[in-house]
């Protein structure tokens, strides 16, 4: 079974040309002009963009929040209606389990057969025993190659203390596997919170006033010097504000092999939305919180030159008239986070390309390269070229419409993007050769999802591997 | 009863000038030529240099580790002996008591009427209560506008959590409080000490090796995000290394009121010495650690440039034979720090001034002029002006010997100064007009120390009270 | 022939006290309480500040432009009303002559018996030939260890190359003298004078556009790099920008020995003034040009954290009616520079003291002390202490009232600071013991200034001396 | 005529994988698996590294030194043994004519018919007219998109003052030229030449004396000012030290566009080689002078991390025994230059990419696809992807032997790399599809260069037409 995708512009994170592509066993098999006269199927790309399905790395289909949990992989068809063909879930590891029991548990009971696009895991190390940090090893046979804590959070099951990142260093340094953090500093965090509080100040927008940019401009520069004691790379996610950037830029540019993300949001939302009344601006509550909006040009910035190395999606899908509303006394029962799986691409496209903050390489770069980079998957996934799968994105950038919950396929009761304007649309995808989205909709039925083991070391490929 | 000290070199932390000095009821009352004709005793300083009396910010008297003592208030003429006329002791927070009541109970029982010199405290928090943080007010109207926290230390009661020193700068703030902080990561310690015992590595060279100056890099930097976070002032204790310098001076450059000190023996000793044989380098266990000689020159850079604002001593006096022995099968249970209250003074000239790395001017700054701002005291002490206390040091430059333990009066069985060259000596001081040292030994009896309380926000004098 | 100043606060660059001052034979002979009941003259100083008189070390008194001068000594008087006592000048050494012989003449015709407070020069190369780089120990001898050269001024005599700067630096550089450079790249300035005269735009708001900031800041750094290259100190007059200000304190921060000064008119002039009809913003020419006023904070702030050492005046006594307009076709013809050498003082005191941007010591500093060192002429003057020449400003703070050009003694038909705000005012005033202000009025006459001889690298005195 | 290369390993700047590769009309037609199987030929590339053809951008063959010219384009197929398919010479403004002219003269004179490897040219402005800065556009039209400015060589008649290089920067920057420059500070060195002289230093060595680092640092950060005058890209051809990389980093890190290349021998070679006896140490001299052995490590960090974008040769054929020796007496009169067109690729593959230095990527980036960006010719040169010019290596990463004068092609009678060991050869090389190496010896015969158009602002594509 053979397809040719023809008269397309491809557009890889390096460069831009002319060609079709010829589709054979779900890999791409050849890249040229007047190719695949035989194939089974062909597919005019002409006036469209052809770009490689993107890897959301920071995704949440398992987050449960006091026992309210999020929506699961039941709704990973909104990944692929945004052009999004590989997602990469956090899983907790469960207490007194290993990392990778606590994921394989999960991945089977779950998201085997169930995902509607490709996927892969990092595992959150919630109880830091010395058997976890002896499964190094054991994780990376297995596929998993990246391992997040979270700095925030002080008082929950899941924060981690220095020890516990020190000690994920030291261990994952040998294995090749990523240490990944959340860097807000929990104590300054728990501080500012109680101080508010006490004085009444429990509204939504005080989630932003309680973890103003020095708390995650300072657990970013914790990260780093922990980093630098263990003599180990690290990745900083969802990047919020200018304050970190500046931290990562220094370190990076002096040497250190410290990464980074943002996310979707943080480039084209701001804190006033926290302030919308009716607790609307509950739907805004994620960690790090959204920032002033002068912040937004500095991340552009960090994206366009590399300070920053990806833009994920943060997905949570809670939702608003129920989940959110366990805050309603108070900030501090919000559960975190926001929906946006389906939104990265058009976000990235409309806010980005069009308003000349990024060149279409760019986007491409940290929409689906460099993510699969990071995770290891890069030597399959985010890139067009002879040997790789054919996860394929069918790019029309001619549309313009706007934004809207009413067409998200998140099962979530509201959009953070609701009203937006949107140029530029996913019209077909592929899925390892098969068709997943046509026009904009999911049409992938029968298409499931498969596991995708990830390499060690990913992410400093460039830097450590020469 | 007046007196004049005729024809020596006055030396300030400012200028340098011939003249007589004329004191009348223990003050400095008229400098110039061709003075007090008429005074009651007249002191010749031909030939010698006349500075202010020392004030040593970090001493202690009062330290105990698992229920051993260091030595008390009855030694400190050793101070006197080496040209200090002032200390500032650190006074562990009672558990259930306030900071005032814990310094009170321990200055009347233990410091009134056996102190040689004159002194102030520093509160220790090592009970973040809401009381303690509501104390501040009262804390200035004592006399003691100086609060320490300890971020090293993990596990042991005078450790202080992230929280409790954000608590402590905003609530200090007000009241013109200064936080002072013993900046090492004290989690990443703990899990580089568990290693190395885990290893076998229990010497006492071990315990550098265990507090690398990453671990006091990153808690510099974070105290100073802490202080931001405020919009607090924050004073470094013992810096030890180039990493935290660069710190502080970045922070200080900035804008942000960052300051610092070192201590006599990081200027001078390195870590060489923690691995003598026989246990000898239990003598030189202390922290931060002593270093790697090529940060010698990088602190004697920082203390010329000002990026560093005081040298004080640490001293702590536990004896090797008994005390430093409770580590003698592992280096995390030797007692930390070393004497040296008798030797600042002496080595601050024959390694700062006579080789040329500071001037008298800086020497006089750092060893008496800017601990005194720091403590709140500068309208009274550590300064040679119309008004003072007649604190003075008249210091003879020709005097060449060797530092020995034999000489010393603070009743410890060595000193980690044994066998180096001195140039210079103290001759006499006079403590508020009163001698109390002759050719080098102490003949004050009879005088006794008195409390000299602190003003709010010395500190930052010349920054936030222009 | 005695005085006593009493019941004043002194004020030092380091500190401030009351205190009584006894003067004899022109030099403070004692500072104390309770001093000189037998003194010829008693000067009730009561509410008053007592400052050292000031060093303005950046005027011009025989600048001429195309044959025009500038007011000369014969209006030095001026100095006196606003608190300098000290004036050092420039001097363009004559074609085919030395710097010696060149300001030894000028000083003989011009200034000797003419100066109405004490003086020095400083030389300025216009003809870099071999034997005026080997001059430099004549020139300390005979007193002047001061050598300015412009970088800027393409095209005019006085203009220098990199090799002329380069040169004078290697040559001054084992003598002692301070090489002094109006840092701006000429060929910019020209090609963006020429730009704009071809553009038809000529009136006096160009003159700022013809010189941005970027083009002093691109010759503050040449300037650094070529003392470094040399091994000598540097000392940039007139900073006007924080272009200049982050190249000066960068350079520093890394341990090169580049010092700087700022002027009266950059702190609180701005470059709106420059477009005032009717020619008027003629009188706002000088060069560098005035800034926006969002470089005035980053001037105070420089000032007062020390990365610029001192405020001058740049006096330049070009009258208005005759002499700007000599550029009334176009700007390019307008002789550079203002009048200023009476408010120097005045504005420091009102904008600065006042408006809390530095205290009263760093006042002193920058205005006296500071200056007095860089001068080498800091061993007698720029200072209260014993055995200092007894220049003394008495300074009342009480004082409300506006500039005007009314009062102003220096001769030219406008004041640049007409119509603004004033603050405090210097009430009396003693050159050497001798009284020549009162009330605010020269009344020095047949008093004449005298020369002052400068000893060599003054400038570098706390860091190369130590 | 269509062929098939096979079997090898494709790397390209950004990925890697084992593709075939079919060529047809010059062009590279598809990449793919089971490619091309009616080829009119075949290459078999089995373990071979199939590499675009590299882009020196930096090469003299015009040049003449005192009317003494450098070997000519009958050598450049020394660039094709080298894996170079592509140069770009520097070509001088002839006085009185314009940049074109001067080109298209030279160009027809004595590079069409001659030339054995593509060409393209840069100006090279020596007289700074006002009708050469109107012929941007000209310029660009004629396929010439970048200018070369010389700070360096005073007094010669292609140096140019700061006025001729802004006035270049803002001539250019509408029509988007590239300006490029030659960073040393002409009047330090000529200074620094003259003192040496002076005293007698006159052998090769004193060259590198002569030109001190700090002096391409200065002239570095000096044209980045300049670029920030014009609001223009600046790029400074090669930069030899760190104290040169750190201006360019810290410049391009803060968001200014400048861009740098390093040459081959300031990767491996060093200054010791000047002082060999019996005036060998002539061959070594070009400038920027070659540096200390602590400057590799610096650049070649400063290539990986991409501060320097691209790696040239400075290709310079003079020989040793006639033109070199022109500076048998002196220094100062030997010509500047060494041969190296041959060696490039051998010297970045041996001590880059088998010193783990650098990736294949990163090879292949700055020999080849990065110089094709900055001289807008990236469209067709410096990468292999479908619609190409089939300029493609096969390189055996398995050979091992010594660089030798021998076997180069260059007729000069000495190579700065003789005795050096060399790992990996150029096996075959193709030009637009022709073959012209075989086995690492030129078989090219009748196969002709062609002039290579290059389109505006190929510099800035990333950052500037994103």
């Amino acid at each position: 079974m053979s397809m040719l995708i023809k008269n397309g512009v491809v557009v890889t994170a390096f460069d831009e040309f002319e060609a079709d592509i010829l589709v054979e066993g779900g890999k791409i098999k050849a890249i040229g002009k007047e190719l695949g006269s035989g194939a089974d199927e062909v597919v005019d790309a002409k006036g469209m963009y052809v770009l490689p399905g993107g890897i959301d790395q920071h995704v949440h289909f398992s987050f449960d929040y006091k026992g309210s949990k999020v929506r699961g992989f039941e709704t990973s068809n909104a990944a692929a209606a945004g052009g999004t063909t590989t997602v990469i879930e956090f899983v907790n590891q469960i207490k007194g389990k290993g990392l990778v029991d606590s994921i394989e548990d999960y991945r089977k009971s779950e998201v085997d057969g169930v995902a509607m696009v490709d996927y892969s895991f990092h595992g959150v190390i919630t109880d830091p025993t010395p058997e976890v940090f002896n499964e190094m090893d054991k994780l990376v046979d297995a596929g998993y190659s990246t391992i997040k804590l979270f700095m925030a959070y002080k008082g929950m099951f899941f924060h981690a203390d220095d020890d516990a990142i020190l000690n994920a260093l030291i261990a994952a340094k040998d294995a090749g596997v990523t240490i990944m953090v959340h860097a807000e500093n929990a104590d300054a965090i728990d501080v500012l919170q109680k101080r508010l509080v006490a004085e009444g100040k429990t509204e939504p927008y005080y989630h932003a006033v309680s973890r103003p940019p020095l708390v995650e401009a300072e657990a970013t520069k914790r990260a780093i010097y922990l980093a630098q004691m263990a003599g180990a790379p690290i990745y900083i996610v969802h990047v919020s504000c200018k304050e970190a950037i500046d931290e990562i830029r220094n370190a990076y540019v002096s040497g250190i092999p410290v990464y980074g993300e943002t996310c979707s949001h943080y480039l084209v939302l701001d804190e006033s939305n926290l302030a919308k009344p009716n607790f609307e601006g509950a739907k805004y509550v994620c960690s790090p919180a959204l920032r002033t909006p002068d912040h937004h040009e500095a991340l552009w910035d960090a994206v366009d030159m590399g300070w920053l190395n990806a833009v994920s999606s943060d997905h949570c899908g809670f939702d608003w008239k129920e989940q959110k509303h366990m805050g309603r006394d108070c900030f501090t029962d919000i559960p975190n986070g926001a929906p946006g799986l389906e939104n990265r691409l058009a976000v990235l496209w409309t806010y980005g390309v069009e308003k000349n903050k990024i060149s279409r390489q760019k986007l491409v770069d940290i929409f689906a390269t460099t993510p699969a980079k990071i995770n290891g998957i890069a030597d399959r996934k985010g890139h067009i070229a002879v040997g790789y799968d054919a996860d394929i994105v069918i790019f029309n950038p001619e549309y313009k419409g706007v934004m809207t919950n009413e067409t998200c396929l998140h099962n979530v009761d509201y959009s953070p993007y609701e009203g937006m304007e949107q140029i530029g649309r996913v019209e077909k995808v592929f899925l390892r050769g098969n068709q997943i989205v046509e026009c904009g909709k999911y049409v992938g039925n029968g298409v499931k999802g498969e596991l995708v083991k990830g390499k060690a070391y990913g992410l400093c490929y460039d830097r450590m591997e020469k």
